[in-house]
């Protein structure tokens, strides 16, 4: 493989290592990493892993909360063309073991909080050669005490690097593959479009394992700025670490603005070097946001599958939009027979570009149809209007999507979970807006004659199966639920009648 | 072919069509072409060169001053997957000759003044099928009364689309051949690098046949903004255009910026809408330029084969560097064992990522040797410092090169030429400084016995043979020229003796 045209996360942390050496990359745990010992700590790792004897393109399971490690594996992945599977760690062991299935790793990497699951798969799967728990297994940090890795593997730019599970397809998550170009490039979108340098630092709100997580932080390194790591969202000691590491620029979903907001009356935070939240808001939160900083919101539209975002502007340059298309992505917008549909018309959002991911893991068929005439079908709707602002309009009504606090949740996957209760005889899930995570789960059901169930015990039930941020927020008992003349759930009626 | 992943020039242009159609896109001849307008003209031409049913990757010979014609011609190559061969306008009919054999077009389009040229290769050429003068013929004009083109052909990301002919090997110049992704990931860079955006214009000095000319012209359309065409650099009418257009950013090479000072005493100008010169230049030149305009002047480095420019600085950020690493290019230093040199070191400099070239037209053996180790080898000499600036050290011995005025001149080309005159027995050719062009070709010879030759009939004889710029503007006559222990001119002690 000639890597002549090809730059890699690798090569963007050597580059760091060797200009940018002793400036501090990561804080974490109140300490300074530089960008020497970064490098320094993936060169070791990457020979520790190169040491296990692994072929190119192994699969490494991920299920840890925001820590070091993430950069570590970022840059060995790069140097050995390992792909890394990102997995949510909020995810049940039902979904987590899928996702397991459907790639196979050779490697799992976890945290302490996340040990029983992935042991629990490594017994279960003799694939997995090897469980290594971060902070805690003296197998993995002897990974770490090997010499530098001297000569990386060479890595095509459409190689596989990043997988992450997302698009519900038959009710179960697709992996979607993404590619050392796909990332760099999103980065480098960002790194443009945010106006990150090495001056800036972004604060980790959102988890590592989420895409715009990866293209925030790695847009971060690839600019050579600093990334401060928060293992978990905490608004207070949020607030805190604003002010003490001059955060400049973090990703938001509701409910981290009004959470932080909320903190800000307990105590005096100096948060002047704050410039940008990039995300999901209401209006009402992001006036009163930009009011109490001084800083802006970006609004964006973007998927896994998109390599992140594809639109981007200040909130209020024109309300209501997701932002103009960015320079990288060409974006069109088509009828149901793939027609091009002119300015100001509503249709299936498509995507054509270098951010293009590179298709669905283990799925021909299902890329064959995304890809259908050179063009990567979203599912979503939406509108451009004559300035190049897309105005994002739902999704399409077989491709639905909730979005509680910026997760994507599917309706069929929840459907699924429910109808395992032997009391539910049919249900319709939809998302409905949520004041406290911007949009929230609701199911409506009717149940199987004589069989009685609360709706606490219906969530509760759904909990035991699927993860906690995709259990039903409200649910709703109905005796029947109102079909269309074929017989099947009227969808569209009952969330006009239920919402 | 499928163009999932890559972006056209063509969707470039029609991306500013649909979002910024209004806008004006080129100011030639006194009149705004906008966005909308040059849209139509390039998918009118891209139907009338349809019509002539050549196969997609056709070449398309260039030989024009600046001209909207260029702007059509980058969007119709797009929009059928033609190849563009850019002549340079100075060269000498035997070296046009030469790009028109090695890359055999079908179509060769000229503006008057090259009429005799491109008629003469259409003679003498089988395979040319289209002859066209720019603004004089009415076949080409013919050309735009087609309807506008819908569907353009799909292009691959590598696909060659522009061939712009360079490196001497042999005392040849090689077609350097550069795809979509190359021209479109370099604008993208300058872009970044410069602030480009739709309130921003740049002036066309620079020729459109060089790839510098490419890069800031196509890079300020990505960005939505103005091209200002001007025909000839003319001192006076460049301060006026300056002035009227408030242009912000231009191109320059020895003697531009001595020129525009020189013309400055001669009226007064209203420069403050400038910002930024990017070339080479002298530090006293720079100093007095910056402090006469309150512009800053950026040097850089680059080659066509690296798609432009990949290092970029002010000018006194680092002075004597020839800037910093960009984001989507890696540099490393190496030595004749291609083994990577530490940081302080001097050595050729080699490049890796999306900008290097796809290799030299019709060159294997070249491009394998070019491209040995997965790295373009750039035959260039530079060392990097511990912050990542690039110090340029001049060419490799065997590739060496002087640039009067920003242009490439290889002794070996001047010295072949001088070669063919019959009272000439050994000849060395190497640049000197130049007080006006940066840069001058000296050339030292000894004579056949009993031959006599003027330095002005040198001079004449050569400007027969080759491009007025390639003519040696000095020539100073020995008895013998030193030799090597081999017997092989000594072609450094020549230097040192009468540089």
């Amino acid at each position: 493989m000639n890597s002549l045209h090809n730059l890699t996360c690798f090569d963007i942390f050597e580059k760091n290592a060797l200009y940018n050496g002793a400036s501090p990359a990561i804080h974490w745990n109140g300490q300074d990493i530089t960008y020497a010992d970064l490098f320094a700590q993936t060169t070791k790792l990457s020979h520790g892993l190169k040491s296990l004897n692994l072929p190119a393109q192994s699969r490494i399971a991920v299920l840890c909360k925001n820590h070091p490690v993430f950069f570590h594996l970022f840059g060995a992945a790069s140097a050995l063309n390992f792909v890394l599977v990102l997995i949510n760690r909020r995810l049940s062991r039902e979904e987590i073991f899928h996702v397991v299935e459907d790639t196979m790793p050779a490697v799992i990497i976890c945290d302490s909080e996340m040990a029983g699951e992935a042991r629990a798969a490594a017994t279960s799967f003799s694939y997995i050669k090897h469980c290594y728990v971060v902070d805690e297994d003296k197998e993995f940090s002897s990974l770490y005490d090997f010499p530098p890795l001297e000569n990386p593997r060479p890595i095509g730019p459409k190689d596989p690097y990043i997988i992450i599970h997302t698009a519900a397809v038959q009710g179960k998550p697709r992996g979607a593959v993404l590619s050392q170009e796909n990332i760099l490039f999103s980065n480098q979108q960002i790194i443009q479009t945010y106006g990150l340098d090495r001056t800036k630092a972004y604060l980790n709100i959102l988890p590592l394992f989420h895409i715009m997580g990866i293209n925030m932080s790695l847009g971060m390194i690839q600019a050579g700025g600093r990334n401060i790591l928060q293992e978990k969202f905490d608004p207070k000691k949020t607030l805190a670490l604003i002010q003490e590491q001059k955060i400049t620029i973090f990703g938001s979903f509701p409910p981290i603005l009004s959470n932080l907001m909320d903190a800000m009356q307990e105590g005096k935070f100096d948060l002047s070097s704050f410039e940008i939240a990039a995300g999901l808001e209401t209006p009402e939160t992001v006036k009163k946001w930009e009011s109490c900083t001084r800083s802006k919101f970006w609004t964006m539209y973007g998927q896994t599958e998109t390599s992140g975002l594809i639109t981007f502007a200040e909130y209020f340059k024109k309300p209501g939009s997701a932002g103009a298309v960015s320079a990288l992505a060409n974006i069109k917008i088509v009828d149901e027979f793939d027609t091009f549909l002119p300015t100001g018309t509503t249709g299936e959002i498509v995507v054509q570009g270098p951010l293009v991911f590179q298709g669905y893991w283990n799925a021909e068929e299902l890329n064959a149809i995304t890809f259908r005439e050179g063009w990567h079908h979203t599912g979503d709707l939406g509108m451009m209007d004559s300035e190049g602002f897309l105005f994002f309009k739902g999704r399409k009504a077989e491709r639905e999507l909730i979005k509680p606090g910026g997760e994507n949740v599917f309706p069929a996957e929840v459907e699924k979970a429910i109808l395992k209760h032997d009391a539910v005889k049919e249900v319709c899930v939809f998302g409905v807006p949520d004041p406290k995570f911007g949009e929230g789960i609701k199911a409506v059901c009717s149940l199987n004659h004589g069989k009685n169930l609360t709706k606490e015990d219906l969530i509760k039930f759904c909990g035991s199966l699927i993860a906690g941020y995709k259990k039903p927020r409200y649910v709703e008992f109905i005796k029947e639920l109102p079909k269309t003349e074929n017989g099947t759930i009227d969808r569209q009626k009952i969330k006009v009648e239920y919402a």
